[in-house]
């Protein structure tokens, strides 16, 4: 097991992973709760593992479960609501703890019921996907709203992040994929060695063994811990996190959440930053060799020229990160050099049609 | 003109009280905002108020304006849904500001909103009501769920409170009345002095004249400030601002909210507390007295008679305060004094059948 302290101004917290730990997320609680509320999706709840983190508590404990549909779709108005008519049935208080055993949507959205029910109470994160290495670390938590992605949520830390590598087994190719793109984008922003290595030895997402896996996730967790602590409230630095994501969740809203994975748009969004770094930089990527890997691994490419332009730049107008009408892009000026630029809708169209012919060679 | 400094962990800022604010709006924003979106409700449109603040800002803003329903069902989930759609139709991005323009009512569900669109963007209160002087200091913003009052909240601080004094003049008698008792309350918990003088001096509401206001205005947001700077997240002796308040919400909720006011039902509250103060510790309160002046200034006594017990603790064990099943109550050992007491149920229920009678003699 290994454990990795992130430190924020309001809260200190550890990240603990290693295999068949949710099988000890009851002695790893930084604090001894009362009433514990297991927040899962259906996906999670099709396996064992809600089962194997209830035996982990101890007899005495109050324990609560609720179940959301699998998907980006829970991360909504009317599930938000949902779930604090079930904390408020189950009796709970403010030092209650909710549980978020799941991917990113759990994540996001219990941990916005966290940060809300009775103006804040603790939850800690059980991720059981590769992609919520990203999204549990950094206390960014949201639901969607039907006009843009993580529009309506706010900052609260976990108390602590629990991560079991064995969930990753019965993760189906697209999660696997969806989970990978953040290690992905974690190397280019910040480890050039680690996108090199993954380059060279991932020719198929099966030869991830355990030891790479782990190394990756280790590695990806400690690279957004610096940059989150670096700007807590996302006001500078953070915004480099977003690499591939301004347009990456713009392909999602438009496909309608849950047609493509998060990760699938985002490596498309990174391709295209890439293409238009190089257009306004003086610098060269290998993002042949990288479209062609990305291929390899069948992150599905061609989805970008079935979508409207117009459509792909309403949402990216809603970006949080702009400013004064312009979209803000994250670029790089070269490998781990990330920096946000501003363009006029009139470009990005412009480079938009560039990009769908250029992909569908 | 007077100016307070409130300093919170996160962030400083400051209260203005004074005439004809309303007017200064544009000039006393803590920083130069592009994008100015005014929330408002009925009972203010109905007034010039959003015109003549509208009219403080320079011209090349682009100010919007979104009106809700007066009263407290605008606290609702779809209220708050609705705005965040407002929000994001005008194109507002995170170095917006919105000013809420209202009572408690518009300065909560704003607030709320302002702490959770994109994660929290800046806002300005704007208070028309007496009793705002107590909802606009401490960064408390929350929406009401309909099984308890404010549940789904959060913790985010006014970058500026604005206050016009003129504004008071167009209040309902209900409403004078509603933000007098937070005065009084501020006074039982933390000014013998202000309590007696009040007590002495004000026999009708219309006695009132502007400095007398001003001054309690001001010492009621002294007296807040002090406390919450103690303790922002309410964890310890902010509770103390409680007083009253876990009747006075069960006796709104079980009326359904806009039936009473929000103070009329705390002033209800803060005599049951101090029944209950004399009866836990060895203290005797001028009880009598203060329900005759209560009685004297219209406050509505005998709805407590009218309300099912069961029901009313049913909401009662649903107060944020609460731990371990308990009912905490914040109870007076003398004036200035409060603490915290947790009772049972049992407890609870028999103190109020006596309450009953005796407030029906």
């Amino acid at each position: 097991m290994e454990m990795i302290p992130i430190k924020t101004t309001e809260s200190e917290y550890n990240v603990y992973v290693g295999k068949g730990l949710r099988f000890r997320v009851g002695e790893l609680l930084p604090k001894n709760y009362d009433n514990i509320w297991v927040i899962a999706d259906d996906e999670v709840a099709k396996f064992s593992y809600v089962q194997d983190v209830l035996t982990s508590f101890r007899k005495d404990k109050s324990v609560y479960t609720s179940n959301i549909p699998a998907g980006e779709q829970s991360k909504s108005f009317a599930q938000f609501e949902s779930l604090h008519t079930d904390a408020i049935k189950y009796g709970l208080d403010r030092h209650s703890v909710i549980i978020a055993l799941g991917g990113g949507v759990v994540g996001d959205l219990a941990g916005f019921v966290a940060a809300t029910y009775m103006r804040g109470i603790d939850y800690i994160q059980v991720p059981t996907t590769i992609l919520a290495h990203d999204s549990s670390v950094g206390g960014k938590v949201a639901i969607n709203h039907p006009l843009g992605k993580n529009l309506i949520g706010s900052f609260h830390q976990p108390s602590a992040v629990i991560y079991d590598l064995e969930t990753f087994q019965t993760l189906p190719q697209k999660e696997w994929r969806s989970g990978f793109a953040e290690v992905i984008k974690h190397a280019w922003i910040a480890d050039e060695t680690l996108l090199f290595s993954l380059m060279e030895h991932v020719s198929s997402l099966e030869d991830m063994n355990h030891s790479m896996l782990q190394n990756a996730i280790k590695r990806g967790i400690e690279i957004k811990a610096n940059i989150v602590a670096q700007d807590e409230k996302e006001s500078g630095v953070r915004s480099y996190l977003n690499f591939g994501h301004t347009l990456g969740h713009a392909i999602e809203a438009s496909l309608g959440y849950g047609k493509i994975t998060h990760g699938e748009a985002v490596v498309i969004g990174m391709l295209f930053a890439l293409r238009l770094s190089e257009k306004t930089f003086p610098v060269s990527f290998p993002t042949e060799r990288f479209l062609n890997w990305l291929q390899d691994l069948q992150y599905p490419f061609t989805i970008i020229s079935e979508l409207d332009i117009d459509q792909l730049l309403n949402r990216m107008k809603h970006d949080k990160k702009n400013s004064q009408g312009n979209i803000r892009m994250v670029l790089l000026e070269g490998i781990e050099q990330p920096t946000l630029k501003a363009f006029d809708e009139a470009t990005i169209a412009s480079e938009l049609k560039v990009f769908q012919n250029e992909v569908n060679r």
